[in-house]
């Protein structure tokens, strides 16, 4: 056979897991925003058996002759890059999972399901013992796939690639002590202020209604499409890509805080504008989605933070609230109203969290995941490491584990070194932004004029349109001359809360 | 291995098929409900991947295997009933389409396809002879299929055998001619009638927004399970089974003809309810769906016409129905109103027809299906015989093809056979019904004070348990103890239309 032949042969193959995966994320979307009750378990044992077909496609013998076949050095150098790049994450992935006996992963598949369920009941009864016995057991494989993945450095590292590709315990020791060092002390004079803003007028009531309308118009504002996506509501709102002309978001509606569905949305806006805006040319393969988890939440958290929090996005829409909720902000000046939605304070709730302190959140699990798998604490511990860390980096202790070592289900599920990813986001988002000024210049005067789209152009042609086709750090090499540097989110928000808190 | 290994097996194989069709229809739906516009063309790649692979798992070598192992007499009679009926559906569908060669098949799918937007323009513009070119190769694939699967009787009867096994030209000669022989004389004598009902009222306008709560409300009363199902708004209403817990409706809503919505909902629920309450046993198989187009249709109209158009339904209903629309029916009397709602004449269009006339335009299409394929007249005649055959029928002349003979979008997909579902499903309602009222003889009493529950127990214990474990004409023989019997048909629109119109 040609290798014109066997590369498309691939391609095809590729593309019908990709379809497989269209399949299982519209299934997906349609749980959480509208199946009927009766329809979920029979749906879940659907997407448990395509979900199979994928997995059996990625690890079958006819992926491993593909991948020996178009690796040998004549045929690999004749593909085109879009097959170069799907080769490589083929195999990558094909090793990754193939050297997992089976047995053992479908038995922590098993884990995975009822440990979810356990940590719910631990969580709602704050009872952490109830809990610890599968974690326990979760960690344990987790171990167990370092031993079978091998690691460099540190062993931590081989979990931080799963989300993260190229990111290392080595770069976030530094990067997490640069903003902690920074962050901690800001935080503490913040809270010694005496020029904290007014809030009690962001918790009026807000018809739902009004903040679809108004998270239906702030979307079309912004860039995203609509004839490639759609709104809805759900409990935990997302943004996920069904194919490229389909990324759909939800975002949720509380009556009492009009914040969590106007920054929840333009959060959701942000990860759904990078998948909308993946080059064509990657239609249909499996390097049409983010590249990474920090780079995805770097998008959204740009949208939410640079765009959706910038003072001249407020004063150019201030009004048209207004308009929305008539008599919420009739005696609010727009300085008052910018100063109250970037309002700042120690939580026990990473969820709760505002921008200035979320990053300390993270860096709790990210030292307690970091330590659980150099065998330097036990599961044993976390509750206490956990409230001790609170202290030191938050200034305040969980009153019982449901608001402290319990609270996120990541896990439950196993997903270790993904928290990193969340502030990551803000120092890749607070980066962008830097190397965004030496091309637009007026960017502040972009987002106060509405031209969101000169703003959007520039993310499409430093970070959308690759998709997989380059690696999180390669994204930010390119795009600003050099690796992660934490600097940027510093000066941000040293600038940002000093002006706001009057320091 | 031991024939439980293979049996499982066996059903494991058809449990896939399954979910793969569970996933189509699910992307189905979202396509007609809300998918955003560009979502579409890759959304229509993947459920051709999908159909495809489901296509491929019947026609395999496995599935041959399977056949061949499981039909062993000493195998066979140790199956499970349901796994027998499977056997039987499997082998009957692989004969089928195995024996059509690939190129051909595909080459038919392309020409579908093509055809059906010919078909549109032709109709748009009311042009016959650009549709005719395509329709001539459609019927010509159809005859092939004729000669492949081979005929009893009539060349017709094995286009009929697929939407309705056990159904042929020599049945429906005789019951259709009855049928005709009644109800023709009958529309003439309620044309030349002056006692018409005034029908002004209905056509008032009736906000949308109304008409939706209002189908929400008759379809929870009615017996439609919401935690199973949910309803939608589309251009085309339908209902569709994603699995026995998710069977959605959707209606459409026309402001200025409230009937649109509220019979096309109770007709869809009719559809809904059928497969909500298939047996549990069927949930992940193939026969868990409808038997046959026509037994589907009877559900649908016995709903409609047996329920909604009853004129206890209304006599409980009128009032609420005008707490929906306090202005409309102001000063029409539950009398006036029930005549206005089963207002017959004759009409060109078909899906605009009512339950007296309908039956007159499924008969045309039938004698023109029946008359192509046993060569007696050909594609270039339709124009005129369709024009014909209306005058004779119905008394009316269609004054152009688009509102004649290319009216509907069936044969452009070749869907031959398919039309005398539609009739079928008046016919069998009506003998369901005779059936039921030896049951529940107090059927009118049922309706009025609003026990559907007691009408929806008989028709799932009669025949919506059974999926497809009983074929068509079985359900009916076994329910009403006799094969199909147009006269109670003839005798509920005899005694219905002679009170409406008071002849």
């Amino acid at each position: 056979m040609s290798h014109e032949t066997i590369e498309k042969e691939f391609m095809d193959y590729i593309k019908k897991m990709k379809s497989y995966n269209e399949a299982i994320s519209l299934m997906f979307w349609d749980l959480r925003t509208g199946a009927p009750k009766k329809a979920v378990e029979q749906r879940s044992q659907t997407i448990g058996i395509l979900s199979t077909e994928v997995f059996q496609m990625l690890v079958s013998d006819k992926m491993k002759e593909y991948i020996t076949v178009l690796s040998e050095e004549n045929t690999y150098s004749k593909l085109s890059a879009i097959t170069q790049k799907s080769l490589e994450l083929m195999n990558k992935e094909y090793k990754k999972n193939k050297v997992i006996p089976p047995e053992e992963y479908k038995e922590y598949v098993i884990l995975q399901t009822k440990a979810e369920s356990v940590w719910e009941e631990a969580k709602n009864t704050s009872d952490f013992q109830l809990f610890a016995p599968y974690l326990k057991k979760i960690v344990e494989f987790n171990k167990k796939l370092i031993g079978y993945w091998g690691y460099e450095g540190n062993k931590y590292n081989t979990l931080l690639e799963e989300y993260e590709p190229g990111m290392t315990v080595e770069i976030l020791d530094k990067v997490f002590k640069q903003v902690r060092d920074h962050v901690v002390p800001l935080v503490q004079e913040i809270n010694a202020s005496t020029n904290k803003p007014e809030t009690d007028f962001l918790f009026k009531a807000f018809p739902k209604e009004k903040q679809r309308q108004l998270s239906e118009f702030l979307l079309t504002e912004i860039g995203y499409d609509f004839e490639a996506g759609r709104l809805d509501e759900t409990v935990h709102p997302f943004a996920i890509g069904i194919n490229r002309g389909d990324v759909r978001v939800t975002t949720k509606y509380d009556e009492k805080d009009f914040r969590t569905a106007v920054f929840g949305t333009i959060h959701e806006c942000g990860h759904a504008v990078y998948e909308q805006n993946i080059s064509e040319d990657l239609e249909g393969t499996l390097l049409c989605t983010g590249t990474s988890m920090g780079i995805h939440e770097s998008q959204s958290l740009f949208y939410e933070n640079f765009i959706g929090r910038n003072v001249g996005f407020w004063e150019r829409y201030y009004e048209k609230l207004n308009e929305y909720a008539p008599e919420q902000f009739k005696n609010i000046s727009l300085e008052d109203f910018y100063r109250a939605i970037n309002e700042s304070k120690p939580s026990l709730i990473r969820i709760e969290s505002d921008e200035l302190t979320y990053a300390l959140h993270v860096m709790v699990r990210y030292e307690i995941e970091k330590a659980l798998f150099n065998d330097e604490i036990e599961v044993e511990d976390l509750p206490q490491v956990w409230n001790e860390k609170y202290q030191e980096y938050l200034g305040v202790t969980p009153p019982n584990d449901a608001q402290g070592v319990l609270q996120d289900v990541h896990w439950s599920g196993g997903s270790f070194g993904y928290f990193p990813s969340y502030a990551l986001g803000y120092m890749y988002a607070a980066q962008l932004h830097q190397a965004m000024l030496k091309d637009l210049p007026n960017y502040d005067e972009l987002v106060k004029t509405g031209d969101f789209e000169s703003i959007k152009s520039w993310l499409t042609s430093n970070v959308h349109q690759y998709g997989k086709m380059k690696k999180p750090l390669e994204i930010l090499t390119d795009v600003t001359g050099e690796g992660l540097n934490a600097s940027y989110l510093i000066n941000y928000l040293e600038e940002k809360y000093r002006r706001i808190y009057k320091l």
